[in-house]
Formats: C-alpha cells, sequence, structure tokens
C-alpha cells in the first residue's frame, strides 16, 4: 500500500529544499542537452503547426527567420509543413519560455543549476515589452532586438555571471522581491531591479565600451519583466526536484501551448494530461476586447506550480492595477490556493499574512475533491500573429485534466 | 477672521502638488546658502554642546577632524567649547539629514529642486550600516569611509545627475516604491534599488574606471538605505512648500536632536516648539536593551512630516521584522494617522488599503483634540559616541509641543 500523503511530503520538500542558482549564459545549442539543430522548443504541452495558435506560429516563423533557415513567413512556413522543422515542448528540454516560449538552437539561454539535487533548468532572455517574438511577433523589428540580446546582452551577462564566480541565487532574490510587492510571474518589478542591481557591479567589470554598458544596464532596468525568465528557469529546477517521487500526486508540471494546457504529476513519470486552454480574464490595453484574446499560453504557469504567482498574489496587491480586481481578491487568491496545496513554503513568506509561507505543491486529489483548480496570473496574447500582448489577467486550468490525471494514478497506482 | 480649513487646505495642496528632482551632488558649502567656514549643520531644533547627546557629540567631533579643523578628539571639544566652531540646525539652511545629521562645509550634498514652487532642499549621502558618523562614530573607519564617498563616490553622482540632464524624480520614485513594501523612513529597500538601477546606466558613462564604477554601484546597492538622504531632501522641498501659510494650523517640521523634538507650523513662522525626545520602543540588535538607547534623534521625520514613513506603514508590512509588532499593527498605525492629518496623498498611494493617499499633513488640533500625536519609525541610536545603531523602532513626540504650539497659534491668530 502505498501512502501518498508520505509521497507527497518528499515531493514537496524536495521543491522546497531545492536552491536554484543562475549560473551562466549560453547558446541554447550549447548547453541544453539533446537539443537538436532545426528544432524548435515552445511553451505547453506538445503540438503540431496545424492545431498551433496565432501567436505560436509567429513565433515560430519569427524563429525560422531568426535563424537563417527562412529568408520570410512563407519559406518558414513551407519548412515547418514539410516537415524539416521538428516541434517540441521546452519542458522535455528542462526548458521553459513565457508565452510561446519558442527556444531555437542560436538563443542564448540562462543555465540555471538547483545545488541542491544537481537537476539544471533553462530559459531565453526576456524581451521587454511592445511586438515581441513570444507573443507572436516577427517583424524586422523584433529580429533586429532578439539579434541585439542574443549578440551584445547576452554574451555581457555571460561574463558578468562568470566574472561573479558564484551565480545570483534565484530563490533568495524571489523571497526578497514577494517582500517588495511581486508576486513573481507577473509582477516582477522589484526582483527585476534587485536582479539590475546585482549585475551593475559585475556589468561594468566585463564591458570595455560605455555606451554598451549602460545600454544593457538600461535596458535591463527599465524591464519590470527581466528577471521572469531566470525566475521561470528557477522554479522550473525547483518543480523538477520534486518530479519522479513514486506514489506523489503533486502537480510539478503546468504549461499552456495556446491551444492546450497540460499538466504532469511527480508519481506518473512525463505523461502529459491536456485539455483546452481557456481565455482569461483580465484588463485590456485600449481598443483590445475579449474577443481578440488567444487562449491561455506559456511556460510561465511553472511560477504557480512551485508556490508563487497567483498563489502568492497577496503579496502583490498593486498587481491588481494591471490583471484587475481588488487588493482584497489578492488576498483571497492566496487563501484560496491554500485549499488544494500540501505545504507552506518555508523560503517564500506573505507580510501581509503575517509571514505565512506560501501555497506550494498543489494536491490533484484535492483539486478534484473541492472542485477548486489551481489559479494563473498571466499576460494576454492576441490571437493572431504579429500583433502582441493585448491586457493581462487571471485564468484557470479546465478541470478535466486533472480528473484525467487522477484517474491515472489511480490505474497505476490502486488496482 | 481666518480660515483655518482653507489655510490648511492650501498648505497641505502645496505640500502635495511640490515635484522634487534630485538634480545635483556638490560640496555643502558651493551650495547651501548661508553656510559659513567653521559651521556645523546639525539635525533637530536648536542644541548647545552642553545639552547634546552622546551620539550628536561624536558626529560633531567625528565632522571636525573630517575637515581636519581638529587632530582628534580632545582638540575637537576644545574648539567647540571655546565657541569656535558654530552649531545650527540643518533646517535652518533647508537641509535634512538622519540621525545626528552632522554635516560640514566640505560634505558632498544632494541638491533637490522642488520644480513646482522653485524651493531647494539638502542632505548628505548616506553612509550605509556599521560604524558611521550619523550615529556619532568617528573613529578611522569611519572617517576613511566618508573620505571615500566625499572623493570618489559624491563626484561619481554628481557627474552622472549631471549627464542625464534630467536629474531624478524622486517622488515618483516614492510613488512606486510604496508600492514595493516601502514607507519611504526605516524601510528604502525598493526605492534604494530603483534608485540605483536609475544611476546604473549614467555612471557607467561618466567613470573611467572599472573597478571604480563597480564599488560605487556595490555601494549604492547594498545599502537599502541609499536613497534615505535624497528622499529626506525631497520631503524637506514638499514640507517647505507647505509652510509660511496664514492661518495654517499644519505641521511642517518635525526633527529630534537627540535631547529635544521640535515642531514648526505652517502658520507660525520659524518659531521652534520643543520638548523632550522619547526614547524608542523597537527591537534591539543582540547584546543591547533599551538602557543602551539614546533619545530618538534625527531629521528623518521630515518623511512621517510629508505624509510617508510610519504614515505609510501599511505600505510596508515586512518592516515589522526589524521593528517590532505584527502586519496589522502596520495597517493600523496608518489608519490611526488619517485621524491627525487633513488630505490623503494624491502621488503616494497605498495598495493595501485600496490605493488610498498616505495620510498627510498633520493638523495640531485634531493632534490636540483627539490626543494623538504622530507616529515615528526610526533608527535607534546607542546613548554613547562611537558605538552606532542598537535597534530600530517605534516613537512619538511628546504631546507638549503640540499644545504649546496651538497656544502659540491662539494668541497669534485668535485675539
Amino acid at each position: 500500500m502505498i501512502d501518498i500523503d508520505q509521497a507527497n511530503a518528499t515531493a514537496v520538500e524536495r521543491m522546497m529544499s531545492a536552491r536554484p542558482i543562475l549560473r551562466k549564459v549560453a547558446p541554447a545549442r550549447e548547453v541544453i542537452p539533446g537539443l537538436r539543430d532545426r528544432q524548435l522548443l515552445h511553451a505547453g504541452p506538445p503540438i503540431t503547426w496545424e492545431r498551433a495558435s496565432g501567436p505560436l506560429r509567429g513565433a515560430i516563423i519569427g524563429a525560422c527567420i531568426f535563424e537563417g533557415w527562412a529568408a520570410g513567413a512563407a519559406e518558414a512556413e513551407a519548412l515547418i509543413t514539410s516537415g524539416q522543422i521538428e516541434l517540441a515542448p521546452c519542458h522535455h528540454y528542462g526548458a521553459v519560455g513565457p508565452m510561446a516560449g519558442v527556444t531555437s538552437p542560436s538563443m542564448q539561454v540562462y543555465v540555471v543549476e538547483n545545488v541542491t539535487h544537481g537537476n539544471l533548468a533553462f530559459s531565453n532572455l526576456n524581451e521587454g515589452y511592445g511586438k515581441v517574438l513570444r507573443y507572436g511577433a516577427y517583424s524586422e523589428e523584433v529580429l533586429a532586438k532578439l539579434r541585439w540580446m542574443n549578440d551584445v546582452m547576452g554574451p555581457i551577462l555571460a561574463a558578468a555571471l562568470d566574472h561573479s564566480g558564484e551565480g545570483i541565487d534565484i530563490r533568495a532574490l524571489l523571497s526578497e522581491s514577494l517582500h517588495m510587492g511581486d508576486e513573481g510571474h507577473n509582477r516582477n518589478k522589484a526582483g527585476s531591479i534587485l536582479y539590475t542591481a546585482r549585475l551593475a557591479p559585475l556589468i561594468v567589470q566585463v564591458v570595455d565600451d560605455k555606451q554598451t554598458a549602460a545600454e544593457v544596464l538600461k535596458f535591463l532596468g527599465d524591464n519590470a519583466l527581466s528577471v521572469l525568465n531566470p525566475v521561470m528557469a528557477a522554479c522550473k529546477a525547483m518543480a523538477d526536484a520534486g518530479h519522479g517521487v513514486e506514489g506523489s500526486t503533486i502537480m510539478t508540471t503546468m504549461a499552456r501551448n495556446g491551444t492546450d494546457l497540460g499538466i504532469r504529476v511527480s508519481g506518473l513519470g512525463d505523461r502529459w494530461f491536456t485539455g483546452p486552454a481557456q481565455v482569461p480574464d483580465g484588463l485590456y490595453f485600449p481598443g483590445f476586447t475579449s474577443s481578440d484574446a488567444n487562449p491561455d499560453i506559456g511556460d510561465s504557469t511553472i511560477t504557480e506550480t512551485a508556490g508563487i504567482g497567483a498563489f502568492a498574489m497577496a503579496s502583490a496587491p498593486a498587481i491588481v492595477t494591471f490583471i484587475s480586481g481588488t487588493p482584497q481578491d489578492a488576498m483571497n487568491a492566496t487563501r484560496e490556493m491554500y485549499e488544494i496545496t500540501v505545504a507552506e513554503h518555508k523560503q517564500f513568506t506573505i507580510p501581509a499574512l503575517g509571514f505565512r509561507g506560501t501555497p506550494t505543491g498543489v494536491d490533484i486529489r484535492k483539486v478534484v475533491e473541492l472542485g477548486i483548480t489551481p489559479r494563473i496570473n498571466t499576460g494576454i496574447a492576441h490571437r493572431e500573429a504579429g500583433i502582441g500582448q493585448v491586457g493581462a489577467g487571471l485564468v484557470r486550468p479546465p478541470m478535466s485534466v486533472f480528473e484525467e490525471a487522477l484517474v491515472a494514478f489511480a490505474e497505476k497506482y490502486l488496482d
């Protein structure tokens, strides 16, 4: 007879004791094990081009042009539909990417090491706001920024981290930023300037050209999402540490590709349980409405999986100005998540709740029993490629994925 | 018949519409109008050497050595007691300084301009933690750090601000940092890294030596009080904008010299109303108790005067870990201050209170009528010179200063 509660305690203890350190920045092909040439990683569970949504298609096209595989959209699409480009989830390679999450072999990626258990995780660099690949834009302006990030900023970040010798402790940074109004997913303003302030003394020491150093520091400091990608890689490293515990019903992956949302469960190996991604409720930028919105997309739900994001919303009352709701709603969001989790995080605490730990480790049994699905804070992408972000809001996964996972768990363990 | 309410509305409107911009850094003697050679500015209302507390005496001695007026403590004391050094409140020169607040003619100071009304305010540079002049320490280590700040960091900050052309909007920075867990007096962690992140791209462009640039950026980024002094100067510029409104009972100065606490009132000119500074209640560092504590000291209560600090504590629940109390106490502190103020700040809002403006503009009539004195968050100095900070906590001014001011107001206006 398996002891599910004990297995869950083990899984969540491994998640909380994982200590993710940002070690380096390097091209994906040099550091992501198994990544192949002519392969593109994307957010969420596996998907074909035929079923891919507008923003994911746009990002795939953009990556083909960025890599020099195609000169334009038509050529890129021909390459993909003729099977010359292989699509695979970031999650299958230890990686995570926000929104479309498209990561190509030449792209610089963050390398985060969980020094407690030794596993690695990866994420691409954050592009900032406006027209960006992760929302499916691929104009020359988008690609030029990506090239600057890849050729100028990436090597500088790599040299700065090398120079530091010890890397940057992202778990410690998150512990601080959760006391500074961040929730770590949609609000990473404090974390991003903490990150910039840590990097600044390192960057100045490794860059000869003052103007370039200033541009990189300004790019990092002005982008309140700078640290989102290292945070996502850190959450991936923490969640992966809790994966693969025999008999555990803890959710260790939750991700969306813009069409499907998928989860994976600690005791159920690498199998995805998928259902339709929902359209978020939220606040739209001027000129846009919910009819413009793509269904939920991105690997950034790795934050909620690891116990932050919407789960830590009580830490971030100011977030309601861009995702809708009231500060009281933010408090209630966190309170509700205690119902479906098995632990309170030892490192991530919420001052406004008397320094209670964030709700951590979603137990799929509780989700199904209580009828409460995990909450997600998210950006909202336009459903067509190339337009970009149209708002931000709240969404939940479909209950069906938890029900299916629970059935699979019963079949595996409770015969 | 004067309309006190109307006068108060005018005074507080002027305080809230003041927009303080950090313009430059320069030696005090070059920018503070009227400052004389052999003169030392100090925190709080006027005081003589004979009545000065340990930490203020220590800082005065240190400043004499720093200026090269004396080789050591005995020589400095002889200079002062023989009347060769003139002591004067920072506030008499448009300046403010934390704790002892001692500012000497050679010291680099921040220059903040209220661009709405044109008045200037000044503050010295923040020394960080450990043994520091502002807590009355004056060992060679303390003086060496001051020299580095004055000779290396100060000119770099000056060049960076010059390079920016537009300066740094401290009111806007505070609006942001109050949404990031700061209250602007005892917790300036978010503000200090925002400040560092703003300065970083400027600093790299004006410094040739990489190592020096890195040291300055590290000094600013590691000191969670880096921005306190520009914030204090900004609050001084705002509070001064509300001073001198005929018929107003709004408090426009509150400051302590370690012996006396003094207030000044908008409609009562430059007259100080003073009473005994109290010993704060709070948390002490290991090895210290309240018997080590000096009475309350410093100009930093200019923050509460301008509507932040303890008045904005609901924004900063994490602060209770170093000043004592619970997050609920922090909420209640702000709520109580609405009782004795006449406005809710238009620029400074508190997410956790549904984005209500901070309580701004203490009406001395309300203080006396309700028996509620302003709350103050503060560091606690050891009562002997040279030891430094021993804790942090909460304190209030004596009621007598408000009663005396109200009597003076009646004598002036209500005959």
